[in-house]
Protein backbone atom coordinates (compact mmCIF):
# COMPACT_ATOMS: atom_id res chain seq x y z
CA UNK A 1 0.00 0.00 0.00
CA UNK A 2 1.28 3.59 -0.57
CA UNK A 3 2.43 5.43 2.61
CA UNK A 4 -0.09 8.10 2.00
CA UNK A 5 -3.12 5.80 1.93
CA UNK A 6 -1.32 3.59 4.66
CA UNK A 7 -1.52 7.05 7.02
CA UNK A 8 -5.13 8.33 5.91
CA UNK A 9 -6.12 4.35 6.82
CA UNK A 10 -4.52 4.35 10.01
CA UNK A 11 -5.51 8.08 10.72
CA UNK A 12 -9.39 7.10 10.01
CA UNK A 13 -9.07 3.99 12.34
CA UNK A 14 -7.55 5.74 15.22
CA UNK A 15 -10.16 8.31 15.13
CA UNK A 16 -13.36 5.62 14.80
CA UNK A 17 -11.82 4.80 17.85
CA UNK A 18 -11.28 7.94 19.95
CA UNK A 19 -14.75 8.75 18.46
CA UNK A 20 -16.70 5.69 19.24
CA UNK A 21 -19.38 4.98 21.48
CA UNK A 22 -19.35 7.54 24.06
CA UNK A 23 -17.35 9.90 23.03
CA UNK A 24 -19.27 13.77 23.42
CA UNK A 25 -20.17 14.41 19.58
CA UNK A 26 -18.72 17.74 19.41
CA UNK A 27 -15.21 16.21 20.55
CA UNK A 28 -15.40 13.60 18.11
CA UNK A 29 -16.25 16.51 15.69
CA UNK A 30 -13.80 19.41 16.97
CA UNK A 31 -10.83 16.21 16.76
CA UNK A 32 -11.63 15.13 12.72
CA UNK A 33 -11.95 18.91 12.10
CA UNK A 34 -7.88 18.91 13.19
CA UNK A 35 -6.85 15.65 11.73
CA UNK A 36 -8.70 16.06 8.39
CA UNK A 37 -8.08 17.39 5.37
CA UNK A 38 -4.68 17.16 6.56
CA UNK A 39 -1.82 19.13 5.54
CA UNK A 40 1.29 17.00 3.57
CA UNK A 41 1.52 14.46 6.38
CA UNK A 42 4.97 15.00 5.79
CA UNK A 43 6.64 14.03 9.33
CA UNK A 44 4.71 10.56 9.15
CA UNK A 45 5.58 10.09 5.26
CA UNK A 46 9.30 10.65 6.24
CA UNK A 47 8.66 7.93 9.44
CA UNK A 48 6.95 5.29 7.20
CA UNK A 49 10.18 5.95 4.73
CA UNK A 50 12.25 5.12 7.11
CA UNK A 51 10.84 2.32 8.34
CA UNK A 52 10.79 0.42 5.02
CA UNK A 53 14.06 1.80 4.54
CA UNK A 54 14.67 -0.72 7.66
CA UNK A 55 12.60 -3.54 6.80
CA UNK A 56 9.22 -2.80 8.00
CA UNK A 57 8.90 -6.08 9.33
CA UNK A 58 6.13 -4.71 11.76
CA UNK A 59 3.83 -2.30 9.42
CA UNK A 60 1.32 -1.48 12.60
CA UNK A 61 3.90 -0.53 14.81
CA UNK A 62 5.13 1.59 11.46
CA UNK A 63 2.15 2.96 11.16
CA UNK A 64 1.29 3.87 14.54
CA UNK A 65 4.52 5.46 15.29
CA UNK A 66 3.97 7.64 11.78
CA UNK A 67 0.47 8.75 13.20
CA UNK A 68 0.99 9.30 16.53
CA UNK A 69 3.75 11.67 15.48
CA UNK A 70 1.21 13.11 12.98
CA UNK A 71 -1.77 13.42 15.61
CA UNK A 72 0.71 15.10 18.29
CA UNK A 73 1.82 17.35 15.04
CA UNK A 74 -2.12 18.41 15.01
CA UNK A 75 -2.85 19.03 19.02
CA UNK A 76 0.22 21.80 18.39
CA UNK A 77 -1.51 23.38 15.51
CA UNK A 78 -4.80 23.22 17.19
CA UNK A 79 -3.38 24.85 20.48
CA UNK A 80 -1.27 27.36 18.30
CA UNK A 81 -4.02 28.52 16.78
CA UNK A 82 -6.07 29.22 19.91
CA UNK A 83 -6.74 33.21 20.42
CA UNK A 84 -4.16 33.35 23.76
CA UNK A 85 -1.19 31.91 21.12
CA UNK A 86 -1.45 32.95 17.22
CA UNK A 87 -5.07 33.93 17.34
CA UNK A 88 -5.27 32.16 14.15
CA UNK A 89 -8.93 32.05 12.15
CA UNK A 90 -8.00 29.99 9.20
CA UNK A 91 -5.45 26.64 9.05
CA UNK A 92 -5.68 24.38 6.23
CA UNK A 93 -7.94 26.49 4.15
CA UNK A 94 -10.73 25.74 6.86
CA UNK A 95 -11.35 27.78 9.63
CA UNK A 96 -9.34 26.66 12.50
CA UNK A 97 -10.67 24.55 15.37
CA UNK A 98 -11.60 27.04 17.86
CA UNK A 99 -12.85 29.02 15.07
CA UNK A 100 -15.22 26.63 14.00
CA UNK A 101 -16.05 24.97 17.79
CA UNK A 102 -14.79 27.38 20.44
CA UNK A 103 -11.76 28.04 21.84
CA UNK A 104 -13.01 25.44 25.33
CA UNK A 105 -13.15 22.47 22.71
CA UNK A 106 -9.90 23.42 20.94
CA UNK A 107 -8.10 23.24 24.22
CA UNK A 108 -9.72 19.60 24.66
CA UNK A 109 -9.42 18.60 21.10
CA UNK A 110 -5.59 19.38 21.69
CA UNK A 111 -5.57 17.45 24.89
CA UNK A 112 -7.39 15.15 23.38
CA UNK A 113 -4.87 14.32 20.27
CA UNK A 114 -2.04 14.41 22.48
CA UNK A 115 -3.26 11.28 24.24
CA UNK A 116 -4.87 9.35 21.41
CA UNK A 117 -1.31 9.42 20.08
CA UNK A 118 -0.20 7.41 22.90
CA UNK A 119 -3.05 5.31 23.27
CA UNK A 120 -2.51 4.66 19.81
CA UNK A 121 1.28 3.81 20.58
CA UNK A 122 -0.28 1.01 23.42
CA UNK A 123 -2.59 -0.38 21.50
CA UNK A 124 0.55 -1.10 18.63
CA UNK A 125 3.35 -1.95 20.95
CA UNK A 126 1.26 -5.19 22.77
CA UNK A 127 3.00 -6.73 19.78
CA UNK A 128 6.09 -5.53 20.63
CA UNK A 129 6.67 -4.53 24.23
CA UNK A 130 10.32 -4.54 23.28
CA UNK A 131 9.70 -1.82 20.66
CA UNK A 132 7.40 0.10 22.71
CA UNK A 133 9.67 1.21 25.27
CA UNK A 134 11.74 3.19 22.78
CA UNK A 135 9.29 4.19 20.76
CA UNK A 136 7.38 5.92 23.55
CA UNK A 137 10.64 7.78 24.85
CA UNK A 138 11.65 9.32 21.56
CA UNK A 139 8.02 10.36 20.52
CA UNK A 140 7.25 11.45 23.86
CA UNK A 141 10.66 13.24 24.69
CA UNK A 142 10.12 14.81 21.22
CA UNK A 143 7.00 16.50 22.30
CA UNK A 144 7.28 16.78 26.00
CA UNK A 145 10.23 18.78 28.37
CA UNK A 146 12.24 20.14 28.31
CA UNK A 147 13.06 20.14 24.95
CA UNK A 148 10.35 19.01 22.91
CA UNK A 149 7.74 20.95 20.95
CA UNK A 150 5.79 22.32 23.88
CA UNK A 151 9.32 23.42 25.39
CA UNK A 152 10.15 24.87 22.10
CA UNK A 153 6.57 27.21 21.69
CA UNK A 154 7.37 28.27 25.40
CA UNK A 155 10.35 30.04 24.51
CA UNK A 156 7.79 32.20 22.40
CA UNK A 157 6.86 33.43 26.35
CA UNK A 158 10.68 34.72 27.05
CA UNK A 159 12.23 37.51 26.92
CA UNK A 160 15.27 36.49 25.78
CA UNK A 161 15.40 33.45 23.16
CA UNK A 162 18.01 31.28 21.17
CA UNK A 163 16.31 30.88 17.74
CA UNK A 164 18.37 27.80 16.92
CA UNK A 165 16.78 26.51 20.23
CA UNK A 166 13.25 27.57 19.40
CA UNK A 167 13.22 26.46 15.99
CA UNK A 168 15.04 23.09 16.96
CA UNK A 169 12.38 22.36 19.70
CA UNK A 170 9.42 23.72 18.18
CA UNK A 171 9.81 22.14 14.69
CA UNK A 172 13.47 19.82 14.52
CA UNK A 173 12.29 17.79 17.60
CA UNK A 174 9.03 16.04 16.16
CA UNK A 175 10.78 15.86 12.56
CA UNK A 176 14.01 14.06 14.49
CA UNK A 177 11.24 11.65 16.09
CA UNK A 178 9.47 11.12 12.78
CA UNK A 179 12.90 9.35 11.99
CA UNK A 180 14.32 7.76 14.59
CA UNK A 181 10.88 6.51 15.76
CA UNK A 182 10.75 4.79 11.77
CA UNK A 183 13.79 3.23 12.70
CA UNK A 184 12.69 1.95 15.93
CA UNK A 185 9.31 0.84 14.49
CA UNK A 186 11.44 -1.51 12.19
CA UNK A 187 13.90 -2.48 14.55
CA UNK A 188 16.87 -0.39 12.75
CA UNK A 189 19.48 1.82 13.78
CA UNK A 190 17.85 4.29 15.55
CA UNK A 191 20.96 6.94 15.84
CA UNK A 192 21.66 6.32 12.18
CA UNK A 193 19.00 8.32 10.76
CA UNK A 194 18.49 11.29 13.43
CA UNK A 195 20.56 13.32 11.45
CA UNK A 196 18.00 13.51 8.34
CA UNK A 197 15.22 14.42 10.32
CA UNK A 198 17.27 17.27 12.52
CA UNK A 199 18.09 18.82 9.16
CA UNK A 200 14.87 18.59 7.69
CA UNK A 201 13.20 19.97 10.54
CA UNK A 202 15.39 22.98 10.50
CA UNK A 203 15.03 23.44 6.35
CA UNK A 204 10.96 23.47 7.34
CA UNK A 205 11.25 26.17 9.81
CA UNK A 206 13.34 27.90 7.81
CA UNK A 207 11.00 27.40 4.34
CA UNK A 208 8.54 28.32 6.53
CA UNK A 209 9.65 31.50 7.73
CA UNK A 210 10.43 32.13 4.04
CA UNK A 211 6.97 31.88 2.77
CA UNK A 212 5.60 33.45 5.63
CA UNK A 213 7.51 36.51 4.20
CA UNK A 214 6.87 35.94 0.06
CA UNK A 215 4.49 33.59 -0.22
CA UNK A 216 0.21 34.64 -0.79
CA UNK A 217 -2.05 33.55 1.77
CA UNK A 218 -4.23 31.27 -0.48
CA UNK A 219 -0.80 29.24 -1.13
CA UNK A 220 -0.39 29.03 2.07
CA UNK A 221 -4.21 28.01 3.67
CA UNK A 222 -3.20 30.50 6.08
CA UNK A 223 -2.69 33.93 7.14
CA UNK A 224 1.07 35.69 5.75
CA UNK A 225 3.44 38.29 7.98
CA UNK A 226 2.10 36.27 11.10
CA UNK A 227 5.85 35.90 12.33
CA UNK A 228 6.50 39.99 12.10
CA UNK A 229 2.92 40.70 13.34
CA UNK A 230 3.59 38.19 16.27
CA UNK A 231 7.43 39.18 16.77
CA UNK A 232 8.63 35.68 16.69
CA UNK A 233 12.12 34.90 15.95
CA UNK A 234 12.76 34.71 11.84
CA UNK A 235 15.65 33.47 10.02
CA UNK A 236 13.78 35.57 6.98
CA UNK A 237 13.83 38.87 8.83
CA UNK A 238 16.99 38.03 10.98
CA UNK A 239 19.00 37.14 7.70
CA UNK A 240 16.86 39.17 5.10
CA UNK A 241 15.07 36.59 2.45
CA UNK A 242 18.28 35.99 -0.20
CA UNK A 243 20.41 34.84 2.87
CA UNK A 244 17.57 32.51 4.39
CA UNK A 245 17.17 31.21 1.03
CA UNK A 246 20.87 30.11 0.17
CA UNK A 247 20.69 28.55 4.24
CA UNK A 248 17.36 26.69 3.32
CA UNK A 249 19.42 25.10 0.19
CA UNK A 250 22.20 24.13 2.73
CA UNK A 251 19.94 22.50 5.18
CA UNK A 252 18.12 20.44 2.26
CA UNK A 253 21.85 19.23 1.31
CA UNK A 254 22.84 18.50 4.52
CA UNK A 255 19.59 16.62 4.64
CA UNK A 256 20.36 14.69 2.10
CA UNK A 257 24.10 13.70 2.65
CA UNK A 258 22.18 12.36 6.24
CA UNK A 259 20.69 9.74 4.64
CA UNK A 260 22.48 6.86 5.71
CA UNK A 261 24.06 4.53 2.87
CA UNK A 262 20.72 1.84 2.67
CA UNK A 263 18.35 0.31 -0.26
CA UNK A 264 16.00 3.18 0.56
CA UNK A 265 18.45 5.47 0.52
CA UNK A 266 17.33 6.77 -3.23
CA UNK A 267 14.05 7.01 -2.52
CA UNK A 268 14.29 8.80 0.91
CA UNK A 269 16.45 11.55 -1.28
CA UNK A 270 14.17 12.00 -3.37
CA UNK A 271 11.61 12.50 -0.69
CA UNK A 272 13.86 14.97 0.11
CA UNK A 273 14.24 16.93 -2.91
CA UNK A 274 10.79 16.97 -3.58
CA UNK A 275 9.68 18.01 -0.34
CA UNK A 276 12.37 20.85 -0.57
CA UNK A 277 10.41 21.78 -3.53
CA UNK A 278 6.88 22.11 -2.25
CA UNK A 279 8.36 23.49 0.76
CA UNK A 280 10.28 26.25 -1.47
CA UNK A 281 8.35 26.60 -4.83
CA UNK A 282 11.29 27.00 -7.81
CA UNK A 283 8.83 29.97 -8.69
CA UNK A 284 9.65 31.82 -5.29
CA UNK A 285 12.91 30.30 -4.66
CA UNK A 286 14.64 31.49 -7.92
CA UNK A 287 14.26 35.03 -7.80
CA UNK A 288 15.67 34.71 -3.86
CA UNK A 289 18.56 32.47 -5.28
CA UNK A 290 19.87 34.69 -8.30
CA UNK A 291 19.85 37.67 -5.75
CA UNK A 292 21.82 35.73 -3.20
CA UNK B 1 9.25 4.82 52.95
CA UNK B 2 5.65 6.30 53.68
CA UNK B 3 3.75 6.58 50.41
CA UNK B 4 3.29 10.12 50.66
CA UNK B 5 7.20 10.75 50.90
CA UNK B 6 7.41 8.29 48.00
CA UNK B 7 4.99 10.32 46.05
CA UNK B 8 6.69 13.78 46.96
CA UNK B 9 10.13 12.85 46.07
CA UNK B 10 9.32 11.08 42.56
CA UNK B 11 7.26 14.27 41.86
CA UNK B 12 10.47 16.31 42.54
CA UNK B 13 12.12 13.81 40.27
CA UNK B 14 9.90 14.40 37.60
CA UNK B 15 9.97 18.17 37.34
CA UNK B 16 13.72 17.90 37.88
CA UNK B 17 14.38 15.93 34.67
CA UNK B 18 11.38 17.63 32.66
CA UNK B 19 12.85 21.01 33.30
CA UNK B 20 16.29 20.45 33.01
CA UNK B 21 18.77 21.98 30.85
CA UNK B 22 17.74 23.85 28.30
CA UNK B 23 13.31 24.00 29.07
CA UNK B 24 12.25 27.16 29.01
CA UNK B 25 12.76 29.20 32.73
CA UNK B 26 8.74 30.47 32.70
CA UNK B 27 7.49 27.15 31.80
CA UNK B 28 9.33 25.20 34.33
CA UNK B 29 8.25 27.49 36.96
CA UNK B 30 4.22 27.33 35.59
CA UNK B 31 4.74 23.01 35.67
CA UNK B 32 6.04 22.91 39.50
CA UNK B 33 3.48 26.08 40.26
CA UNK B 34 0.80 23.40 38.87
CA UNK B 35 2.09 20.61 40.85
CA UNK B 36 3.41 21.69 44.15
CA UNK B 37 2.40 22.31 46.62
CA UNK B 38 -0.15 19.30 46.03
CA UNK B 39 -3.75 19.04 47.37
CA UNK B 40 -4.83 15.31 49.11
CA UNK B 41 -2.48 13.11 46.28
CA UNK B 42 -5.39 10.74 47.05
CA UNK B 43 -5.00 9.25 43.18
CA UNK B 44 -1.40 8.16 43.94
CA UNK B 45 -2.09 7.51 47.32
CA UNK B 46 -5.25 4.92 45.96
CA UNK B 47 -2.53 3.67 42.92
CA UNK B 48 0.60 3.06 46.00
CA UNK B 49 -1.80 1.35 48.26
CA UNK B 50 -3.05 -1.04 45.84
CA UNK B 51 0.49 -1.93 44.08
CA UNK B 52 1.39 -2.76 47.87
CA UNK B 53 -1.55 -4.70 48.46
CA UNK B 54 -0.55 -6.49 45.24
CA UNK B 55 3.22 -7.02 46.36
CA UNK B 56 4.87 -3.87 45.17
CA UNK B 57 8.05 -5.98 43.78
CA UNK B 58 9.00 -2.63 41.20
CA UNK B 59 8.29 0.46 43.54
CA UNK B 60 9.74 2.33 40.61
CA UNK B 61 7.30 1.38 38.32
CA UNK B 62 4.53 1.89 41.60
CA UNK B 63 5.98 5.00 41.61
CA UNK B 64 6.26 6.37 37.94
CA UNK B 65 2.55 4.62 37.62
CA UNK B 66 1.17 6.75 40.66
CA UNK B 67 3.02 9.95 39.74
CA UNK B 68 1.94 9.75 35.76
CA UNK B 69 -1.77 9.75 37.06
CA UNK B 70 -1.05 12.87 39.29
CA UNK B 71 0.96 14.73 36.91
CA UNK B 72 -2.26 13.88 33.91
CA UNK B 73 -4.71 15.29 36.90
CA UNK B 74 -2.59 18.37 37.38
CA UNK B 75 -2.83 18.87 33.86
CA UNK B 76 -6.57 18.83 33.47
CA UNK B 77 -6.63 21.29 36.57
CA UNK B 78 -5.01 23.73 34.71
CA UNK B 79 -7.01 23.37 31.87
CA UNK B 80 -10.18 23.28 33.89
CA UNK B 81 -8.78 26.52 35.24
CA UNK B 82 -8.61 28.10 32.21
CA UNK B 83 -10.22 31.96 31.42
CA UNK B 84 -12.63 29.68 28.88
CA UNK B 85 -13.55 26.87 31.06
CA UNK B 86 -13.58 27.86 34.93
CA UNK B 87 -11.85 31.11 34.66
CA UNK B 88 -10.54 29.89 38.61
CA UNK B 89 -8.20 32.70 39.86
CA UNK B 90 -7.60 30.24 42.45
CA UNK B 91 -6.21 26.46 42.91
CA UNK B 92 -5.23 25.03 46.21
CA UNK B 93 -4.86 28.07 47.82
CA UNK B 94 -2.30 29.82 45.35
CA UNK B 95 -3.08 31.69 42.23
CA UNK B 96 -4.27 29.30 39.06
CA UNK B 97 -1.48 28.86 36.59
CA UNK B 98 -2.74 31.37 34.49
CA UNK B 99 -3.45 34.42 37.02
CA UNK B 100 0.13 33.66 37.62
CA UNK B 101 1.68 33.19 34.42
CA UNK B 102 -0.83 34.19 31.85
CA UNK B 103 -2.82 31.99 29.53
CA UNK B 104 0.02 30.79 26.93
CA UNK B 105 1.82 29.68 29.85
CA UNK B 106 -0.67 27.65 31.19
CA UNK B 107 -2.32 25.65 27.72
CA UNK B 108 1.28 24.64 27.52
CA UNK B 109 2.29 24.11 30.98
CA UNK B 110 -1.04 21.66 31.05
CA UNK B 111 0.01 20.33 27.34
CA UNK B 112 3.70 19.67 28.79
CA UNK B 113 2.68 18.33 32.07
CA UNK B 114 0.27 15.89 29.87
CA UNK B 115 3.19 14.65 27.67
CA UNK B 116 5.79 14.71 31.16
CA UNK B 117 2.94 11.75 32.40
CA UNK B 118 4.32 9.43 29.59
CA UNK B 119 8.05 9.91 29.72
CA UNK B 120 7.57 8.81 33.16
CA UNK B 121 6.31 5.87 32.29
CA UNK B 122 8.19 5.09 29.26
CA UNK B 123 11.53 6.07 31.61
CA UNK B 124 10.69 3.63 34.72
CA UNK B 125 8.68 0.36 32.07
CA UNK B 126 12.09 0.30 30.58
CA UNK B 127 12.95 -1.96 33.50
CA UNK B 128 9.43 -3.59 32.66
CA UNK B 129 8.45 -4.05 28.88
CA UNK B 130 5.44 -6.00 29.78
CA UNK B 131 4.06 -4.32 31.92
CA UNK B 132 4.01 -1.37 30.19
CA UNK B 133 2.14 -2.10 27.79
CA UNK B 134 -1.20 -2.56 30.45
CA UNK B 135 -0.29 0.62 32.29
CA UNK B 136 0.09 3.08 29.27
CA UNK B 137 -2.79 1.46 27.91
CA UNK B 138 -4.94 1.75 31.07
CA UNK B 139 -3.56 5.17 32.05
CA UNK B 140 -3.89 6.96 28.46
CA UNK B 141 -7.33 5.38 28.26
CA UNK B 142 -8.49 7.04 31.41
CA UNK B 143 -7.81 10.49 30.42
CA UNK B 144 -8.31 9.79 26.46
CA UNK B 145 -11.18 9.00 23.99
CA UNK B 146 -13.87 7.96 23.85
CA UNK B 147 -14.31 7.49 27.87
CA UNK B 148 -11.55 9.41 29.97
CA UNK B 149 -11.29 13.12 31.55
CA UNK B 150 -10.89 14.91 28.34
CA UNK B 151 -13.99 13.12 27.26
CA UNK B 152 -15.64 13.74 30.22
CA UNK B 153 -14.51 17.59 29.97
CA UNK B 154 -16.55 18.23 27.00
CA UNK B 155 -19.89 16.81 28.34
CA UNK B 156 -19.70 20.86 29.47
CA UNK B 157 -19.87 21.66 25.70
CA UNK B 158 -23.27 19.20 25.27
CA UNK B 159 -26.37 20.55 25.26
CA UNK B 160 -27.65 16.97 26.32
CA UNK B 161 -25.76 15.27 28.94
CA UNK B 162 -25.98 12.18 31.11
CA UNK B 163 -24.89 13.07 34.36
CA UNK B 164 -23.69 9.76 35.59
CA UNK B 165 -21.30 9.37 32.60
CA UNK B 166 -20.01 12.91 32.82
CA UNK B 167 -19.34 12.23 36.42
CA UNK B 168 -17.46 8.63 35.24
CA UNK B 169 -15.75 9.82 32.79
CA UNK B 170 -14.73 13.44 34.38
CA UNK B 171 -13.60 11.88 37.71
CA UNK B 172 -14.08 8.56 37.62
CA UNK B 173 -11.92 7.32 34.72
CA UNK B 174 -8.95 8.73 36.82
CA UNK B 175 -9.51 6.72 39.68
CA UNK B 176 -10.40 3.80 38.34
CA UNK B 177 -6.67 4.32 36.77
CA UNK B 178 -5.20 4.57 39.72
CA UNK B 179 -6.34 1.22 41.41
CA UNK B 180 -6.01 -0.70 38.05
CA UNK B 181 -2.37 0.81 37.11
CA UNK B 182 -1.55 0.16 40.91
CA UNK B 183 -2.46 -3.53 40.40
CA UNK B 184 -0.78 -3.76 36.90
CA UNK B 185 2.54 -2.27 38.14
CA UNK B 186 2.78 -4.84 40.65
CA UNK B 187 1.70 -7.65 38.77
CA UNK B 188 -1.57 -8.23 40.11
CA UNK B 189 -4.55 -8.98 39.27
CA UNK B 190 -5.84 -5.48 37.54
CA UNK B 191 -9.79 -6.22 37.40
CA UNK B 192 -10.37 -7.13 40.49
CA UNK B 193 -9.03 -3.89 41.69
CA UNK B 194 -11.77 -1.86 39.17
CA UNK B 195 -14.31 -1.45 41.56
CA UNK B 196 -12.63 0.54 44.25
CA UNK B 197 -11.49 2.86 42.07
CA UNK B 198 -14.66 3.41 40.22
CA UNK B 199 -17.22 3.58 43.65
CA UNK B 200 -14.73 6.16 45.35
CA UNK B 201 -13.72 8.26 42.12
CA UNK B 202 -17.94 8.86 42.30
CA UNK B 203 -18.07 9.48 46.24
CA UNK B 204 -15.29 12.07 45.10
CA UNK B 205 -17.50 13.32 42.81
CA UNK B 206 -20.24 13.54 44.78
CA UNK B 207 -18.28 14.93 47.63
CA UNK B 208 -17.13 18.03 45.28
CA UNK B 209 -20.88 18.58 44.56
CA UNK B 210 -22.05 18.40 48.24
CA UNK B 211 -18.59 20.97 49.29
CA UNK B 212 -19.36 23.37 46.51
CA UNK B 213 -22.60 24.17 48.18
CA UNK B 214 -22.05 24.08 51.87
CA UNK B 215 -18.50 24.44 52.24
CA UNK B 216 -16.54 28.03 52.70
CA UNK B 217 -14.27 28.92 50.09
CA UNK B 218 -11.22 28.99 52.20
CA UNK B 219 -11.69 25.73 53.25
CA UNK B 220 -11.80 24.32 49.74
CA UNK B 221 -9.07 26.57 48.70
CA UNK B 222 -11.30 27.80 45.84
CA UNK B 223 -14.26 29.36 44.76
CA UNK B 224 -17.49 27.98 46.01
CA UNK B 225 -20.53 28.07 43.85
CA UNK B 226 -18.81 27.62 40.56
CA UNK B 227 -21.41 24.69 39.86
CA UNK B 228 -24.56 26.79 39.58
CA UNK B 229 -22.53 29.92 38.30
CA UNK B 230 -20.94 28.03 35.59
CA UNK B 231 -24.18 25.55 34.92
CA UNK B 232 -22.62 22.22 35.57
CA UNK B 233 -24.13 18.94 36.32
CA UNK B 234 -24.42 18.66 39.85
CA UNK B 235 -25.85 15.87 42.20
CA UNK B 236 -26.64 18.07 45.06
CA UNK B 237 -28.40 20.80 42.91
CA UNK B 238 -29.77 17.76 40.88
CA UNK B 239 -30.60 16.01 44.29
CA UNK B 240 -31.60 18.26 47.10
CA UNK B 241 -27.94 18.19 49.76
CA UNK B 242 -29.59 15.45 52.04
CA UNK B 243 -30.51 12.99 49.41
CA UNK B 244 -26.92 14.07 48.29
CA UNK B 245 -25.31 13.42 51.10
CA UNK B 246 -27.14 9.22 51.74
CA UNK B 247 -25.97 8.86 47.83
CA UNK B 248 -22.24 9.57 48.93
CA UNK B 249 -22.37 7.27 52.12
CA UNK B 250 -23.77 4.65 50.03
CA UNK B 251 -21.30 5.14 47.35
CA UNK B 252 -18.32 5.17 50.51
CA UNK B 253 -19.87 1.59 51.64
CA UNK B 254 -19.86 0.16 48.00
CA UNK B 255 -16.08 1.48 48.01
CA UNK B 256 -14.88 -0.03 51.07
CA UNK B 257 -16.99 -3.70 50.39
CA UNK B 258 -14.89 -3.51 46.82
CA UNK B 259 -11.72 -4.30 48.13
CA UNK B 260 -10.71 -7.41 47.20
CA UNK B 261 -9.75 -9.84 50.05
CA UNK B 262 -5.64 -9.51 50.83
CA UNK B 263 -3.56 -9.15 53.34
CA UNK B 264 -3.76 -5.02 52.48
CA UNK B 265 -7.15 -4.90 52.40
CA UNK B 266 -7.70 -3.54 56.24
CA UNK B 267 -5.13 -0.69 55.43
CA UNK B 268 -7.20 -0.15 51.93
CA UNK B 269 -10.46 0.23 53.67
CA UNK B 270 -9.21 2.79 56.35
CA UNK B 271 -7.46 4.97 53.31
CA UNK B 272 -11.10 4.93 52.08
CA UNK B 273 -12.73 5.97 55.06
CA UNK B 274 -10.18 8.35 55.99
CA UNK B 275 -10.31 9.94 52.66
CA UNK B 276 -14.41 10.02 53.05
CA UNK B 277 -13.87 11.93 56.22
CA UNK B 278 -11.76 14.10 54.38
CA UNK B 279 -14.09 14.63 51.20
CA UNK B 280 -17.11 15.38 53.59
CA UNK B 281 -16.42 16.52 57.35
CA UNK B 282 -18.48 15.03 60.04
CA UNK B 283 -19.30 18.92 60.91
CA UNK B 284 -21.12 19.17 56.98
CA UNK B 285 -21.98 15.19 56.82
CA UNK B 286 -23.74 15.13 60.14
CA UNK B 287 -26.41 17.78 59.82
CA UNK B 288 -27.01 16.25 56.31
CA UNK B 289 -27.51 12.77 57.53
CA UNK B 290 -30.03 13.92 60.05
CA UNK B 291 -31.98 16.18 57.77
CA UNK B 292 -32.36 12.80 55.77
Amino acid sequence: MAANARIENALEAALAQAGGSGCPPQLTAAVRHAVFPGGARIRPQLCLAVARACGDDRPELSDAAAISIELLHCASLVHDDLPCFDDAPVRRGQPSVHSAFGERLAVLAGDGLIVVAFQVLARAGAQAPDRLVPLLTTIAGSVGLPGGIVAGQAWECESRVSISQYHREKTGSLFAAATVAGAQAAGGDAEAWRGLGEWLGEAYQAADDIRDVVADAQQLGKPIGRDAALGRPSVARERGLPSAMRHFDALVRNAVEAVPECRGAPMLRALVRSESERLVPSHLAAPLRAAA
